[in-house]
């Protein structure tokens, strides 16, 4: 009963068009031209060189025959980790996209497989194709602040300023120089600083931005401040720039960056468990009138999301982040959400691709996830009727997405 | 199979009259006398505060027609969060109290709620009807300790002992004076101040309180201070006095008050994972014959009062506190005690209640997922009979509470 | 129907030969010679005090019938903590290994359940039938530096040199005597240690010691130090020495040691949830060769256990340890690890114990869990077939062991 029902909504749920709130696509080149371009996600590869894969042919570039090479490399590897999430994503591609059977993927020469999905990704309408099948209406960016914001379509590929070199790298020349090619105004003490950071999002609100974001490692502490040019005042000044253009200010709670220095490229970051919303008082309680979607990277710091979404209207729950987006931690995860917060504040699922073809598997994932639930503990015992969990599956896949960043 | 078997259990569970070892009831006004009684609970006012809805209605006091209007704002706000535990109570409180269907709930106009249950609330006999209604047999209290303790049926409305006020708020001067005229002593040492106590552990004693309770900030570390009138000193003389008196001192563990300093009344603390039951190995140590039923605000800190509980003759389990008081979290918290903890040191569940009608309602949640667990891991894979199970049951509801707060 | 799937994954689970990777069986006293030595065990002592039975007799030595009055009253203390997966592992213990039924256990005087017992330990082809009927190939020891290691078999009993002695207590004169009894070398300096260490390994390989291993503290976090004799500086030494030696690492994070200074033997240990892997980064980075099959003693730690292992080469997932050895917790992490961590770094799990009489219903318990995971989310929804989910699980229960520890 249980299962056919979960079934059943599943296909109903997936009728929903996606809007994909946070992704690494570059809107110029958001599909993938080759299997290397998939494969070599940070996901597979860490994957194949923590099973003992040698990392050479993982960073040789693209030159001649080594995209080839390194997929028949990868591919043969995968037979270490094929029980995990990351795989099931790429069975699920194979077969949604590329019309392949779980025997095709199995049983074909590697070779094959390369040529059969290459075959599909060169179409000329490759692009067009997986927005159809992937049921997908648009899809957030996550734009270094000197991106170019034209060029594309911004109703499909919606830009968001990303924050976290400003945050943290303002003390490079570097970035101050690219900071002053944006805004036309050098960043050398706080109030020029804030001239320049007023101009950044008043471009970004001109192109059409929806959001802000940054990633923080679990250390960081905001409080006010007003006049340094510290991580802390940069990133006070762009809560307080954030609010005033109702710009939902995205947090992302948990990383450590580098923390295995001989990782593969995107490889090298972990976290400590040991950290707590509670550092963030301050900033929500000083910005009611802004909206704070936040990711965490640990399952063991939901509790503390759901919490403090439950009671500050500011705070949204956002997605399933990264170490903790495999079905075991998103199903308790999502199960306390939706239990605890109310379903107008609950942002359900991004994807975080960096290629397109990611868009739809990710999503399947956490779909028969939502279907699972609402089918177990909602329509099962009667709870609500079948109309209503669709209702309540809309709402946390676009409603809150739409009424929060104003779409 | 399991869901009949579950259902079964169930309905053998409910037949057990409930003690409900922890609540907030005033003894002389139990009952709700209107709708606004029920909805004022800060459970809906911080959601519909946290979902947008003014604050001024919900902290408009009493005069005049405001109560009947907070409900039906507060009503119509619930359509953004009716997906949470809280409304669910709600629901299960107006099916089982008030006679209601979910067709009603739903499709009633707010003001024919509001004056259906209103009719029900303001009956004469309300209270001893609610007692009938709930199966209930006593509850506990939760007393300032000048809280005047004659005048009810202290069979019924158990007196404890809340020692918070005591513990943290003894350097100012009102605290002072208002235990100088419950015990005719004036504390200005921790001579004069142990006298005091020593009083009022007699006083609480002689009108049948049968515990003392207190709740603590994640950082609290008792350590052993018999001189000072610091925190830590009145606490180890009140573990002293709760052991020479034989009360339990329930300990619940974890929370910050005011992180969210515009929050509705009540709906302002939150907390930090951040916490451990190390912090009170001293106190554990040092007195051996007390004992110690201990709540802890979030489920990452189940494990440890799971294991703590496990090797410490005085440490018990004891409910599921707020944060960690829904399905979700009772399931996988309660799941791992039943495994783990001697049947005699757990005790299952309190409502935490301000009013008489929650009492049903949140045990109803806490017995349904009760139920399931010993349909599903004990009497279906054979591990124990339907009557074992309903014995382990009842243990957890009542044995423990009797034995321990000797009842 | 995943009821009987996982039933029939079982019986093909179980006919997978045990090779059990950490123990702390005496290969000399591999089995209990009477009901005493099992129910001796700390995890009953420690449930039987924890429930009111007095120390003495728990304490009191093996003289007379000191033995058997201790189990009478034990047995007789059980019904008391009859609901624990640790009693559910002695009722599978009498079942699969003395051939008695729920019912002879429950029904029978104790004196009885103590002579039939008694009966079948003191068979002298004890230790070869428990070999048999538990299918147990080969099952690591946890070896003192100065342990013998001849006089045994150790194809069956695999040494593996435990190294907290050397780490926590080189500073005690004692320690430093047994070091230059084994090695011929008195260590006095950093110098002259890491010559007696070399000795010590070399003297472990000869004796086909397979491992070498370590319990920690929460709050250990070693960093580089190749000068002193501190404890991080002979962690160190012997870190390197176990990449030299080509001898896994297997660290055993969490516990802290005498937290219930009155606790019986072996039940005083507890733990603090507040620690992470980030504390040992540094030694990950510095030892890219090495092993390090990781135990953690909290659920809450495994997501980063289960993290780190994803992306680090040198880091394996090592069973559920002590406090997370129960069925609610072991569930948990399994699904997370099945999904995250590449099979050929799972070492699904070990017994951790004293008396080979615990092998059996230990395994039990875990390979109940995995059948059941394996046929509900994996065979069920048909993402593999029955003999792919086998191979998993052959994979994680002997494969990864096989290949890591060069058997």
């Amino acid at each position: 009963m249980a299962e056919s029902l979960s079934q059943e909504l599943f296909q109903a749920i997936v009728d929903i068009p996606i809007i994909d709130p946070h992704s690494h696509i570059d809107p110029f080149h958001p599909v993938s031209k080759t299997l290397d371009d998939i494969l070599n996600y940070h996901y597979y590869t860490e994957l194949a060189f923590s099973t003992g894969m040698d990392k050479q042919i993982l960073e040789a570039g693209n030159d001649g025959d080594i995209p080839h090479r390194r997929v028949l490399a990868i591919l043969k590897q995968m037979k270490r980790f094929d029980n995990t999430a990351q795989v099931e994503w790429f069975l699920d591609m194979c077969r949604s996209l590329f019309g392949l059977t779980n025997e095709d993927i199995l049983n074909d020469h590697p070779e094959t497989l390369f040529n059969r999905i290459g075959m599909v990704l060169q179409k000329s309408n490759w692009e067009e194709e997986i927005f159809h099948k992937t049921n997908l209406q648009a899809i957030f960016l996550t734009n270094e602040f000197d991106d170019p914001l034209t060029g594309f379509n911004s109703n499909r590929y919606i830009p968001c300023l990303r924050t976290d070199t400003l945050v943290f790298r303002l003390h490079e020349p570097e970035v101050v120089d690219r900071l002053e090619k944006v805004t036309g105004i050098r960043s050398l003490d706080r109030h020029s600083l804030n001239l320049a950071l007023g101009e950044l999002f008043s471009h970004f609100r001109h192109h059409k931005a929806k959001a802000c974001a940054i990633s923080l490692p679990p250390n960081f502490a905001p409080i006010e401040d007003n006049d340094s040019l510290h991580p802390t005042g940069v990133f006070w000044q762009i809560a307080k720039l954030a609010q005033e253009f109702q710009m939902p200010f995205n947090l992302m709670i948990g990383v450590n960056r580098r923390v295995f220095r001989n990782g593969v490229y995107q490889g090298q970051d972990l976290f400590d468990q040991r950290t707590s919303l509670i550092q963030f008082s301050e900033l929500f309680n000083k910005f009611p009138h802004s909206s704070f979607p936040i990711s965490v990277l640990t399952s063991n710091q939901n509790q503390e999301l759901a919490s403090y979404s439950w009671i500050f209207p500011n705070i949204l729950t956002h997605g399933h982040w990264w170490y903790s987006n495999v079905p075991a931690y998103i199903k308790n995860d999502l199960r306390a959400r939706l239990q605890m917060v109310p379903k107008t504040k609950q942002i359900g699922y991004y994807s975080d691709a960096y290629k397109l073809e990611f868009v739809l598997p990710k999503f399947n994932m956490y779909r028969r996830i939502l279907a699972e639930l609402l089918a177990e503990e909602w329509v099962k015992p009667k709870k609500i009727s079948e109309t209503k969990a669709i209702e309540l599956a809309n709402q946390v896949l676009v409603g809150t997405t739409k009424e929060i960043y104003r779409l």
